[in-house]
């Protein structure tokens, strides 16, 4: 395994060869990145894009790619991988994920890559790139089951290989969120660093970027996106991330809010707390449940029904689950919008960029990052989204691969 | 009302008179806290002391004390009056709470105080020092119920001047928590400013405190007391906020937090991040109901249930509240925390008081709060505890009251 101390994504110099060993770059990508874009169209030189993810088209690359990446998160396994177009010029980079514990599923997807004869990959050289916490927990698992070489590399070092590598070289990825503009890309700038990653999965990391490769991670939260799958599958009816999201689309969150308006009838105008700021997340749910409480005692009849027949957790009858959803998407991510400007503002970070698959492109969440963000800066930081905000580890550890012959030269 | 822009809290010149009123002191206490001390025993001066917060001795008061002060709250409403000792010489601040909503009760309570022939309070002098959200939205309902002048005093002035009395005049009042020795009081400071004031009540308030009376509200968070009482309500069966806390002091967070590692199967050691470090709060809850519901869909016999039948939310069945509780204590009282400290590096304070009743004393909420100042400050930073914490705005209200003649000359 290559000492990954310093990353370097050379990409941003169109059409640099894989021959080009002799300079010292020991995670130089191997993939000519030159003209890639987007890929916004159903189907793209006779084949159709599946749904999900957008494929990132690489026109006028031609080697043979013989790896895979995989970032095994806590939650969710995200995998890159290449394809040739059928043309046999160029290729797509395609992205896919499941759920972390599925771990039969995305073994056998990996496998079926390995096999399919349209692909750029060969069974003999297959390589899978490996990040993320399951890279150490399933190491031993993923080369049994799938026979081949799988090299870690460090989460940290692939985000930001992979941020990098989005915000230099792919064209309309990286873009701010208004309500008018729910999709302005940013413009290219000559210098990117330095910037705050802020990368939300099933928890929060947070990283200071101040040049390529160079980094520290200077903070985190336990409330993430693990948070609100997880109270939000005992809270409510929803069965998955997406209907949760589209839940909480659909709420509102002042049934369950104590807002400052509720505490003060008005707004608190010497500190500048407007009637409508949320004073309490969830502060108005305990006094409800207590008053149906007394209201259940109060029923004598109901007194006399045996334990086991009364309806359990009829206290949920009160809350809407859209508006619980829409409460604590609120909560948590104006909570991480807080924690990042507070960061940021310390470490002097102009630029902040949101990753991590609890963004899901959802409107609510990247509005209230952003409205964070500005609100508490004053308009001075600037919060940035991707379009492949869940593949930052996945697609850096992509960009990671040398040929063997590299590999075994260093 | 008189204008409350620069509360000084005067009484650190003990036996200060209410005669002196030449001094440009427009908030001056008219309390004798001369030898001040707090009521340990459970009987002082032939009177039993209620259960519950301890009482304020004050040995050398004597005279009339006319008012008594509230603080309305978005959950609580505080209670702070004085009692004479039968002997007739000095008396005792009392404190005592109710929830908000219950407003029949602390307005009987209030009048019953006035009608009490053993008190300082005669009902024809008797005022309301009234301050907290509910001042102003109780303000009329309050005034007609009591037949009383109420006088309303800023919530911020009154936590601050509340928490400067506690400080400079109260022995054995503040004090750091370990787990060595829970209640280790702090020692008197020669200039207790700056400090950070971070009031935790149905939501969170930080300020910071550069003199007497010179504050600025600097943050705060929606996660806070509110937030813990509301969501415990709908997953656990407690009916009370003791009933939370006593659950979570027998609870296992492992059981539904996701640690590091879980993730990794060990420490992600290049960062330093342990393996028993949280990493996502309630991260491990999304995938067991997921497993829960698989298992249960798997059953045919239970499939041909009709709906109401079902035993709904059984998902409840695979946590126990226990868990569930001290989960959500750590994850709200560590970020608390983490936004705590951030708030005080960016402000260079290095004292930071915790207030508000959300704490209630309870040994793991302090130890959260206080591992995580001293975590993310590397010792830099102390955190400072309250035995009267939930009562800062009510005896900064009750200490800004003037005599009736007072008010009316300014």
């Amino acid at each position: 395994m290559p000492a990954s101390t310093s990353p370097k994504v050379s990409g941003n110099i169109p059409g640099i060869s894989q021959f080009d060993r002799n300079l010292p770059r020991p995670n130089a990508i191997q993939i000519n990145v030159e003209g890639a874009f987007i890929v916004d169209q159903d189907t793209v030189d006779g084949r159709s894009t599946p749904p999900g993810t957008r494929d990132i088209a690489l026109p006028f690359h031609t080697d043979e790619v013989s790896h895979i990446a995989v970032d095994i998160g806590g939650s969710l396994a995200k995998i890159v991988y290449f394809t040739k177009n059928p043309s046999g010029r160029g290729g797509r980079l395609n992205f896919t994920k499941f759920e972390t514990d599925k771990i039969d599923e995305y073994m056998d997807f990996m496998q079926g890559i390995v096999m399919r004869g349209d692909d750029a990959n060969s069974a003999q050289n297959l390589h899978i790139m490996a990040t993320g916490g399951g890279s150490y927990k399933f190491y031993d698992e993923m080369r049994r089951r799938l026979d081949v070489d799988v090299t870690r590399e460090d989460e940290m070092d692939c985000l930001i290989a992979g941020l990098d590598f989005f915000i230099t070289e792919i064209p309309e990825e990286v873009f701010c969120y208004s309500e008018q503009n729910p999709m302005s890309f940013a413009e290219a700038r000559p210098n990117i660093y330095p910037y705050l990653m802020v990368n939300i999965g099933s928890g929060v990391s947070m990283v200071k970027v101040t040049g390529p490769g160079q980094f520290e991670r200077i903070g985190g939260s336990s409330l993430g996106g693990g948070t609100l799958w997880g109270l939000l599958s005992l809270l409510t009816d929803a069965k998955s991330y997406d209907d949760m999201l589209e839940m909480a689309g659909r709420g509102d969150n002042t049934k369950v809010d104590m807002l400052v308006g509720d505490i003060y009838g008005g707004e608190y105008s010497r500190i500048g707390l407007k009637s409508s700021t949320i004073a309490s997340s969830f502060g108005k749910v305990f006094k409800q449940v207590r008053r149906g409480q007394a209201a259940k005692d109060a029923n004598v009849d109901e007194e006399f029904q045996p334990e086991e027949e009364k309806p359990a957790h009829d206290k949920f009858a009160e809350f809407k689950g859209e508006d619980i959803s829409r409460s604590l998407l609120y909560a948590i991510s104006n909570n991480i919008g807080q924690i990042a400007y507070l960061q940021a503002r310390f470490h002097g970070l102009e630029h902040i960029y949101f990753g991590g698959s609890y963004i899901c492109g959802h409107p609510i969440t990247m509005h209230t990052l952003s409205y964070a963000i500005n609100f508490w800066s004053q308009g001075e930081k600037t919060a940035y989204f991707l379009r492949h905000e869940g593949y930052l580890g996945a697609v850096g550890a992509f960009l990671k691969h040398q040929p063997s012959a590299w590999r075994s030269e260093n």
